[in-house]
């Protein structure tokens, strides 16, 4: 592998002097600017060996190196030993950023080369610009990947399927008039879609282009006078076309994009978001492109009754499926039969998929045991996978994608009795997502405004997690969907009724064990007074937290009203739908605290 | 009056029929873009008659219009009756922005007028781009007032002093190595400074050119090899002379900025911020401009060791002062002798001034007696001022500008038995108030994200307050700075040791009362953990919170203990510094509630 590395790397280094390049950087996403991709695009990983899922490498004639984060420097500094690639510990003080680090190793004249279809324009004309100040040049043209990846997959081919309406709650026609409307209030007549979920939310189609995320890999011009769905022509079968010809939408070859949007007329006005449109698909538009925000972000986030009571559906059938998975993962450490890291994320995919609807995974699990669960993103493999034993935590963050909606849901068991600091490290987590999923907020507060409420107490202890507090989550689609969110930073929407967000603070101690503690949340109104609107959560998913981390000693007569509360609504949901076993399991699970 | 303001718009249109200009904006602000400015600059109100400290005012041929937010709709409509002036009432859905009138009002091909000193360069840039989009041009050097005001007053000329170093804890020459340190590391030489506060700051020099905050008119331009203040030559004395060419910095007339600027070598590197730079200056500095972030704001606002230990003894001052204030204005309700809210800000002054070092109120006192304290800015007026009776709340915001230390400091008070709803009002404030001042944060914490911890018991009621929870504070300088805030908005600065911020949360019911409860907050270091370092806040501010508005019954006593602490520390603080008679009040008001 070490060897077929530095090969590639030397063909690439002569693809980059045969077009005049001192420096090329190669990003880890697809011309949709996804978070998730198909392999086809996965370059940098061949290019580097490195399989994280985040990182961006930096090649020169005589270095490479690979910026990740803190959750892949182990992982990435195995991968890379003997590569020749240098990591670059993104986040430390001594590492410098890679525009930085460009600037300080390239000589006046020089020129770096980038795909143009896998950066947005937003960052192109930031880098292009801080270039330029330095005298050095940007060449976007430059992707030579084809030529030396002879046996690159293709773009994936599976089937395009329509997401009924009896899921979707409104009709793709409706919701092309909805984006239209919008994309002319923003004084365009015409919209370039990109984002591979919203494209699916729009025309109400899925597929399964990529792992966990049910989209199909294509570009969406849409237009009053009729609309193209640039995608790989085999995917889309009669029914499917007739089905888009019925929405005023007919279907282009995939790499046709490019030629379209050039051949527009001069005077077309097409709407597009430059810090999510790819810079080669902004410069095609030219000045036809008008700059603003996809309309889609906030009409997708805001769920229909209809969604919503497919999520709540959704959440019921997952918690049956954990049900059996949390009795069969006690059964057999009762009797003692070997499980790992691995097994739990089996027995879990077991159980969820004997579930109606069931079609994939939202994300990869992550069971991490003790020292295991302090790895944020941590996901167990062959070599990793540890058995676990009668003591400590278990951390479980697991999810899946049934036809009518996506969970997402992450429980903290003790495996054995547990000791006093995992109890108040527990139960410090708790009150932080306890006093969120009490919030009551006006009209207008963003996620960033809330997040304080999840971390004050661990941040009293001089304790503290650095992921998101909570993130939008897609119906039977995106596991990860914006633009709310809950976080340290900023961002600049506000939450309303419909959004499902993720309600997830953690604590993670190096080597002993992580804390995290996840429930999905619907904002819905609260109140109306002579101040405003007021929203609150309703909590959508149902499973019980495990009753023996939490200290009461430190919890107030609200926190543990809350707890009884939830435990209560989860025990009348789930219970209809379980065998007696299962129910009376689920009894003791819920008793109160 | 009115006639007055219709003839000044007609002298105005006619400049505007020379110049070919269609329509006019008039920001209220300087140069120097600031918040408070001299009378000099005060266009906006000599041209419409509107005395409010914010509005714009844009004109065409046939429409004068006033933009003004919420605070101002009341006065602003009685002051623009009859003057043809319509209100344009900021903040309401009905309202355009002012561009998006202009885009709607104008017609393809004409001009829009603006004095380019008096729009930040960034505000002007977005200007000029949608303008561009709808064939409207942008003539950014239309300042035609001299010609029509021919009585404007001069700008300032109040002499210039010295800040002695013994307030201000770091020598001039120390304070611009360190700042052109900074400069260099955003890849310039050099620095153009606009802002008043921060050219007081770094040369340690203060004047009255402006009402409360105490400013010398000037431009700043720091450079490695000798500096230079742009300023009205009469304000400099030969000390003040001598101490700047100590420091490197010689002067020069104020108005000769631009033409400087604009001569320097081609290869200069200035640096300036384009959000705080006006349009003009930059234009002045072409490609010699460097944009970047003052490196001055953090700095200024991180106060040091000398400055704390003053800041301390300036609160200590203020406490003292409000003491006798407090008692005088309970003796005339006592003893029946009629007191306005006039009469407040008087006795406030007429205390604050008998102390040590007193130079100027902060900002104009807001007394507001009941549906007068709902008025978030209210400013007693001999038209407005109230006599206060025995009964309701008393708002009472002020602060002192003290050689040593600027205070701010909000207390609201009830003038006889409080209501049950007083009470409570009063104590869901106060739990924020408190939530805030309890606070832990991890290094890197902004204020917006503190913000809901004093907004969290409100918002539950179904009530809120629309202000920031918090504003920087400077140390003998303007009571408001940044670049910390604590308030709904996000901004991107942390809070970091010896930053003072506000804390500052309130409920304002119309026409009924208005609570604020107010103290300044130090940022110090709390802890250091294997999670990173922490800090807190200690209190400043020395003065009793009026214990009759307590209701206990909905406070933790968590809660209870810290007003009882509070009041421990302002009795232990102010005591030896009180007459007997005073230290017996004190005494009663700080008893444990």
């Amino acid at each position: 592998m070490k060897q077929l590395i530095i090969d590639r790397l030397d063909a690439f280094r002569a693809q980059m002097k045969k077009d005049g390049i001192s420096a090329a950087i190669i990003p880890q996403t697809d011309a949709h600017l996804g978070e998730y991709i198909a392999s086809h695009w996965q370059v940098r990983r061949w290019l580097s060996g490195f399989t994280g899922s985040a990182g961006t490498l930096v090649i020169t004639p005589t270095e490479a190196l690979l910026w990740t984060d803190s959750r892949y420097f182990l992982q990435a500094a195995q991968q890379l030993d003997g590569t020749s690639i240098k990591l670059m510990k993104e986040g430390l003080p001594d590492t410098p950023a890679i525009t930085q680090w460009l600037v300080a190793n390239m000589v006046k004249g020089q020129t770096v080369g980038i795909d143009g279809f896998l950066f947005p324009a937003t960052d192109v004309d930031n880098l292009s610009h801080t270039l330029a100040r330095h005298g050095l040049l940007l060449n976007t043209g430059f992707a030579p990947i084809d030529e030396i990846w002879t046996d690159r997959p293709e773009l994936p081919a599976d089937p395009v399927f329509i997401h009924d309406v009896k899921y979707a709650g409104r009709a793709a026609t409706d919701k092309i008039h909805d984006v239209l409307a919008q994309t002319g209030q923003q004084g365009a007549e015409s919209l370039l879609i990109t984002d591979l979920a919203e494209i699916a939310w729009v025309l109400n189609i899925r597929s399964s282009d990529v792992k966990c995320t049910p989209v199909a890999t294509a570009f969406l011009y849409l237009a009053p006078a009729g609309s193209t769905l640039f995608i790989k022509e085999e995917k889309v079968d009669d029914q499917v076309r007739g089905y888009l010809a019925e929405n005023g939408v007919t279907t282009a070859p995939y790499n046709s994009i490019t030629g379209f949007l050039e051949s527009l007329p001069d005077n077309a006005t097409v709407l597009f978001e430059p810090g999510r449109t790819s810079a080669r698909l902004r410069d095609a538009l030219g000045g036809r492109g008008i700059s603003g925000s996809s309309p889609i972000a906030m009409l997708k986030a805001a769920k229909n009754q209809v969604q919503i009571k497919c999520t709540r559906h959704a959440m019921e059938s997952d918690g049956v499926a954990l049900v059996g998975a949390f009795m069969e993962i006690e059964r057999r450490m009762r009797e003692d039969i070997p499980i790992t890291e691995l097994d739990v994320a089996d027995i879990l995919t077991h159980f969820r998929s004997q579930q109606e609807g069931y079609f994939d995974a939202s994300f990869d699990t992550i069971a991490g045991y003790e020292g295991h669960g302090a790895i944020v993103h941590y996901s167990a493999t062959e070599d990793s996978s540890v058995r676990i034993e009668p003591h400590g935590l278990l951390l479980i963050d697991s999810g899946a994608q049934y036809l009518y909606g996506t969970t997402d849901i992450t429980r903290t068991i003790a495996m054995g009795t547990p000791t006093e600091e995992e109890r108040r490290d527990f139960t410090l987590v708790m009150k932080g997502h306890i006093a969120l999923a009490q919030a009551i907020f006006p009209e207008g507060t963003r996620g960033g405004q809330l997040d304080v409420l999840a971390r004050q107490f661990l941040w009293k202890e001089g304790l503290s997690y650095l992921h998101g507090t909570g993130h939008g989550v897609g119906q039977f689609l995106s596991v990860h969907e914006g633009p709310q969110s809950i976080r340290l930073n900023d961002v600049p929407y506000p939450l309303v009724p419909g959004m499902i967000t993720s309600n997830e603070p953690g604590l993670y101690r190096a080597d002993v064990h992580g804390i995290r503690c996840e429930n999905l949340v619907l904002t819905i109104p609260a109140f109306t007074t002579e101040f405003g609107n007021f929203y609150r959560f309703e909590t959508l998913t149902l499973f019980p937290f495990d009753r023996s981390l939490f200290d009461i000693s430190i919890m107030t007569p609200e926190e543990i009203n809350w707890v009884n509360g939830y435990h209560r609504e989860v025990r009348s949901r789930l219970t209809p739908l379980l065998t007696p076993e299962q129910a009376e399991w689920l009894r003791i699970k819920t008793e109160e605290i």
